[in-house]
């Protein structure tokens, strides 16, 4: 599975030198005739976005959502760069359109890595034509792309699914915290299913509230996070209501080894919340859960206290009522109405031991249903991220 | 200095026997002659707020803001115990009033500890009438009290001021992590100052706002969070407006006790942000940063790593332009106008490995101003958190 696999893609990764490891850094990922095709974005809300993801959205504003290509550096953010950011930004661009033979308005372009240093010229001025030439449909250089775009993550994350006549695929990185606002996320996929700009626009918007989303707390995002979906057509015209159920599906695939891949992380946990007033009350009752320290730290722990929990749905902001809530790990009801009831001590310690956990919270207030997925805290996220060297 | 210093209040500690470890665990503060003076308090907003809140609340609702006497027990949070649990805190109402020879509705009570426990009986019914008999207006009794009230607190937090013609005590717990919806927050205030009880809730609600309140990450609360005022009137009629800064400034105090002695910290850093639209906008986006777990992870590294700060600061919902943004450490600019600059490397880490970090934002787009108090993260804190054994 990788990238290349829809029709009408290549893809290309190789060291440039912005990482003084010798890492692979740059990644292209292109149309393999070099024309523009339907696109569909979607980036940061943070208001400190990076110049990369200002020149992105500007590209595909003015081409009306066509793309041939996306260029991507690993190892520097070109975040708090200031207008030599953007113009270093808008050379990746050109570079990558002359290689090309294309126009640089239809190129994207994104950036992953430390915020607040200037992106060398000197690696994209070399790096990014040899990227061009070693373009290709190769699984081999779909997997250097795949790897390129890697920064603090343990291993290549990507997605393939299948439909009926056409396929979707995808890779990603990140593998800081989940929540988007404390460590890149990108996502870049391909399909080969014809559809056009405005269609693939709603349906990218779809895929990634039912996917990367609900890795979300806050709704808060980084400096560069960025999802790009291009459309080649080659397997012919296709119904957007179904073409959503497969990217989707690779979004939520990426989504979850993203989360276990976290820094530090021994496990992911879903926490799913039924029975709010509404879907919105459900998620955001979910979220505050995901993302409360205490919380995460009984995950580490594989401690099920859910008095955290009942404190966390009781400050989320939400409809609650004590006396209607039961809380089970793993489908086992450690609280029913409020209180501490008997449980299977083994079966829960058993499940919270295991690399994924299940954590149900029932308000018995309405029909609303949200779920957000978290991983525990343990030392090895702080020891990761006390400094950046 | 203890909370028995302003005149007409006397105190109590014992172990009763609801911590295992025979460690103190019941406390008492009460008015020296069992009559009933003008109090004020703030409870958590939680809406799984614990049976003691509820019982209080309830209390000072009937007595129309007057109290004799506070009863405390450590070691069992008494939230989410239900019927049960609202008959428990009655009873230690019941049974202090009983020895005080008052009305129980001049008893406030409060718990913390363990949230989802059944609070013990037998401890209570011998320990109260201990208690009570044990009361007095000494030094030793008030340290008795203040250690009562302590969980997972290295030490007692006191704190006194002294006003012209009168004085300001206080006692406090807290020593998880600062957000109060993390750990409970218990403050117990006296005064000698004779104020009635309306001007005394507005004193409070802004004494409370300006110190305990600049820990909050998103105004959530624990099940058990109470901060309780009493004004003994013996010192006679005193200002509002001047005792309120006398409150603040021992409950400043407090707060910064508690953020000392959070759970696996090694530093306090003060958040910063002027130049904001708004002083609101100006808090919500210092408790973002302030809240913010890489940031809290790069003051445990002691690295000023200001990029995840500006990120922080692009997404916390308020007006912002990265073009315009300064970032100091101690002083010391490392971020002017959005770009990296050349700085005292050697002053900024002698700053950061210090146990008070001063880190400043100014957003140059307004007259607002704010500040969050927050510490670092640190493996301590996990080791603390992750079991509850």
């Amino acid at each position: 599975m990788s990238i290349t696999t829809p029709a009408g893609f290549v893809a290309a990764g190789l060291s440039s030198g912005i990482k003084a490891s010798g890492a692979l850094d740059l990644a292209l990922l292109a149309t393999d005739d070099g024309r523009p095709v339907p696109t569909a974005a979607t980036f940061t809300t943070n208001l400190a976005a990076a110049a990369p993801v200002r020149v992105s959205r500007d590209h595909l504003a003015a081409s009306h959502g066509r793309a041939a290509a996306v260029v991507v550096n690993s190892g520097n953010a070109n975040a708090a760069t200031g207008a030599q950011g953007r113009q270093a930004a808008e050379r990746m661009c050109e570079l990558t359109a002359l290689g090309l033979g294309i126009d640089p308005q239809h190129v994207l372009v994104c950036s992953t890595g430390l915020i607040g240093y200037q992106l060398p010229t000197e690696p994209l001025t070399s790096g990014i034509p040899a990227l061009v030439a070693a373009r290709s449909g190769t699984e081999h250089a779909a997997e250097e792309a795949a790897t390129g775009i890697l920064t603090t993550d343990s291993g290549r994350k990507e997605a393939l699914v299948r439909g009926s006549g056409f396929a979707v695929a995808g890779m990603a990185k990140g593998a800081g915290m989940l929540a988007p606002d404390m460590a890149t996320m990108l996502a870049f996929l391909t399909t080969d299913a014809g559809i056009e700009s405005a269609a693939l626009a709603d349906l990218l918007r779809i895929a990634v509230r039912d996917s990367f989303n609900t890795l979300t707390v806050d709704g808060c995002t980084s400096t560069n996070d960025t999802v790009v979906l291009l459309a080649s057509g080659r397997a012919g015209t296709a119904d957007p209501n179904v073409v959503v159920d497969a990217v989707t599906e690779v979004c939520a695939d990426l989504a979850l080894q993203m989360a276990q891949d976290a820094e530090g992380a021994s496990r992911v946990a879903h926490v799913r919340v039924t029975g709010a007033r509404s879907d919105g009350e459900a998620h955001q009752a979910a979220r505050k859960v995901a993302g409360s320290l205490l919380v995460k730290c009984s995950l580490n722990g594989e401690d099920p206290y859910w008095g955290r929990v009942a404190s966390d749905l009781g400050s989320a902001g939400v409809d609650f009522d004590m006396d209607r809530l039961t809380i089970a790990y793993g489908g086992v009801e450690v609280c029913r109405q409020g209180l501490a009831v008997p449980f299977d001590e083994e079966a829960v310690a058993a499940h919270l031991a295991g690399s994924m956990v299940d954590l149900h919270c029932e308000l018995s207030l309405g029909d609303g249903n949200g779920m957000a997925m978290t991983v525990d805290l343990g030392h090895g996220y702080i020891d990761e991220n006390r400094t950046t060297s």
